[in-house]
C-alpha cells in the first residue's frame, strides 16, 4: 500500500482534508463512506472528456460502499462555464431530488470543479461536495480554498460563491492521461506560489522541469502537496480574499484578459496566467519596484516549461478595457498584483492606466 | 423626529442592525453613507409594483448622500422568481460594474429581497446588501435572516444561499400602500411565531387583530418589532438551519407544495402558510401530538385576520409529490413541523406517508 500524503485545512465548521495518494481514485467510495455515514445518493459531475476515462472506476467504488449513483456530464471546455451549464446541473440535481445531507463529487478539472461547487453552493442553498481533481491545475490550485464560479459574457467567474469542499481526493495517476498543454498550464499556478511566496520552491520547479514534465512520481507529488499546503496556508488566513490572497492572483488580471480577449479558446487559463505572470514582472521592474531581472528570471523559467510567455497583441485601451471587468478591482481602480521579487508580492492599488500604455507599447 | 427601534443581529462577521422607523424611508442614503463610507456605486433593485411608489424618494436620499445609484426592476409576482429573472439582475450588474464593496438595495416584498439578496451573494462572490422591506411579510420574516433564493418549476426556493444582509432598514409607513391581502399574508408569518415559540403573542396577534388589519401605528410597529426579534434569535442560534430554524417552516411544507399545486397564482406565499399551519395543526392532533382544540384555536385566529384556512383540493399523491420536492427533507423522508401545542413546535422525521393519506381524506 502506497503513502497518503495528508493536509489538514483548518477553517473552523468549514475544515477539510486534502488528500494525496497514487492510485487511489477507486478508493474514493471508501472515504466518502466515511464522510457522509448516513446518506444514500450522491451525484458525480464530470466533462465528456474525463468521464470516459475515469466515471467507472469512480462509479464502481462509490457503488461498492453502497452509494446510488447519479451522474451529470458537461460539455467539456472554458467556454462552457456558463450560467446555462449551471442551470442544467440544477435540473439534474432537481431530477434526482438529490437531499440537503447528500454530496456532489466533482471530477475532473478546474472548470468541472469550479461549476459543480458553485452547485452545491446554490442547490437547497448548500450541499456537501467532494472535489476529485483530475488535472494538474485543479490538483495544485483549483480544488483547495474554495473559489465556486461560472463566466458572465463581460467577465470570467464573475458569479459564484466562496463554499469549501468536505474533501479533495487526489490522484496524481490520473495526470498519466493529461494531455502535455493541460500539464504545463498546471505547472504555471505552481510556480505561482514561489514566484509570490517562496523563491526556492521556484528554483526548484525550474530545476527539476525535465522530471516534472516526465511525471516523475516522486518530482510531481512534491509539487503538488507543497502547492496544496501553500494554497491552504493562504486560504485559511484569508479565506474570502480580503487581504494576502489576493496575491495568488499574480499573473490573473492579464492571464484573464488574455482569455476574455481570445473567447477562450486560444489559451489554456494556465497559459494565460504563465504570460500575465511576465507583464507583471516586467510592470514591477518598470515602475522600478522589482530589481532588473526579476521578468528576465520569470520568463526563464517557464520556458524552462515550455509555457507561453509573449501577450497576443492588442491595444491598450483593449487591454483596459478587459481588464476592468476583472472582479478583483475595487472601486474604479485596477488592482495589479505585481513583484517586489521573485519569492515577494504585493497589491499595487495606484498604477495608472497610463503606465499600462506604456507596458503595452513596450511588447510592440 | 420619531423613535428608531433597533434590534442587533449578533453573527460574528456577518452581523447586522435591523432599524425601525416611521417615516425613515427619506434617511436611507444617510445610514448607508455611513454603513459603507468608500464606495461610490450602488444599485437599487425593485420591482414595477414598488418602483412608481417608492423609488423616487429612495433614490433622492441616496444621492442627497453622494451615491450614484443604478437600478435595476424586475416584473412582480412570484412567478419571476426564476434563474431567468436573477440572471438578468447579474447582467445589470455587470454592466453596471459594480465592485466588490459597493452595495445593492432590495426595495420591495420578499420575492426581490430573496431575488436581490441571491445576487448580491453570487455576484463577484458576494457583495453587501441591504434589505428595504415593503411589505408586511418581508418586514416581519423575509428581510431578516439571510435565506436568500430563487425558485425552480419544481420546487420553491430551491436555488439560493445562506447570505445575511448589512442592514435591515424598516419604515412601516409603507405599509399604507400595501394591498390588504398582502398584509393579512404577513400577518400569517407574524401569527406563526406565537404558534411556535411563545403563545401570548399569538393570543396577542388575535386580540389586536382589527387595529393591525386598520394598519394602527402602534400595533403594527410591535407587531413588526417583536417578529424581527423572534426570527433574529432563531437565526443566532441556527443561521444554516441544521436545527431550531427549521421550526420557522411551520406551514411552509404545505404551504410551498399549495403555492407549488396552484402554480404561484391563486394564493399569495402567505396564504399558503396560513393554510398550512391549519393543516399541521390538524395532523398534530390526528397523531395526538397536541390536545384536540389546538387546530381550532389556529383557525380562529387566522379567520380573526381574514387568512384562508382551508386547502385547495388535490390528491393525496399529488400532495405528497409536491411536498417531495420541498428542501426541508433530509434523505427520503419529509419532515414535518408540528405542534405539541399552541407556542411549542417540533421537527417530527417519521410522519408516514399513510398519516397524510389520512389528512386529506379528512378534508374530502
Amino acid at each position: 500500500m502506497k503513502k497518503t500524503d495528508m493536509y489538514h485545512v483548518a477553517l473552523g465548521e468549514r475544515s477539510y482534508d486534502i488528500r494525496l495518494q497514487s492510485g487511489s481514485l477507486k478508493n474514493i467510495g471508501e472515504a466518502m463512506r466515511d464522510l457522509f455515514p448516513d446518506a444514500e445518493h450522491c451525484m458525480v459531475i464530470s466533462n465528456t472528456l474525463v468521464a470516459p476515462l475515469y466515471l467507472d472506476v469512480v462509479k464502481e467504488s462509490l457503488e461498492a460502499s453502497l452509494w446510488q449513483v447519479f451522474e451529470h456530464i458537461l460539455p467539456d471546455g472554458e467556454h462552457f462555464k456558463t450560467l446555462d451549464t449551471w442551470s442544467g446541473i440544477m435540473d439534474g440535481l432537481m431530477d434526482a431530488r438529490l437531499s440537503r445531507n447528500e454530496p456532489i463529487v466533482a471530477l475532473g478539472g478546474g472548470v468541472v470543479g469550479d461549476m459543480a461547487g458553485f452547485a452545491a453552493a446554490c442547490y437547497r442553498r448548500g450541499i456537501p461536495f467532494v472535489q476529485v481533481p483530475t488535472t494538474l491545475l485543479a490538483q495544485v490550485d483549483s480544488s483547495v480554498g474554495g473559489k465556486t464560479a461560472v463566466s458572465h459574457p463581460h467577465g470570467k467567474n464573475m458569479i459564484g460563491a466562496f463554499y469549501q469542499p468536505k474533501l479533495v481526493w487526489i490522484d496524481p495517476d490520473v495526470l498519466q492521461t493529461l494531455a502535455s498543454n493541460q500539464l504545463r498550464a498546471g505547472l504555471a499556478e505552481a510556480i505561482k506560489y514561489g514566484a509570490i511566496w517562496d523563491a526556492s520552491f521556484f528554483n526548484q520547479i525550474e530545476r527539476d522541469a525535465q522530471k516534472i514534465l516526465a511525471l516523475d512520481d516522486t518530482s510531481i507529488n512534491q509539487i503538488i502537496l507543497a502547492s496544496c499546503r501553500y494554497k491552504a496556508e493562504i486560504v485559511m488566513q484569508d479565506e474570502t480574499e480580503q487581504g494576502v490572497r489576493a496575491l495568488l492572483n499574480l499573473g490573473h488580471t492579464f492571464g484573464h484578459a488574455i482569455e476574455a480577449m481570445t473567447h477562450y479558446t486560444a489559451y489554456l487559463h494556465g497559459e494565460g496566467v504563465a504570460i500575465g505572470m511576465c507583464m507583471a514582472a516586467r510592470l514591477s521592474e518598470q515602475l522600478a519596484y522589482a530589481p532588473k531581472g526579476t521578468e528576465a528570471n520569470m520568463i526563464k523559467a517557464l520556458q524552462a516549461l515550455e509555457l507561453p510567455v509573449n501577450p497576443p497583441e492588442f491595444t491598450a485601451i483593449e487591454w483596459l478595457d478587459a481588464m476592468g471587468h476583472d472582479k478583483k478591482n475595487v472601486g474604479s481602480h485596477i488592482r495589479y498584483v505585481l513583484l517586489k521579487k521573485i519569492g515577494e508580492a504585493f497589491i499595487a492599488e495606484h498604477v495608472k492606466n497610463q503606465d499600462i500604455e506604456r507596458l503595452i507599447a513596450s511588447y510592440a
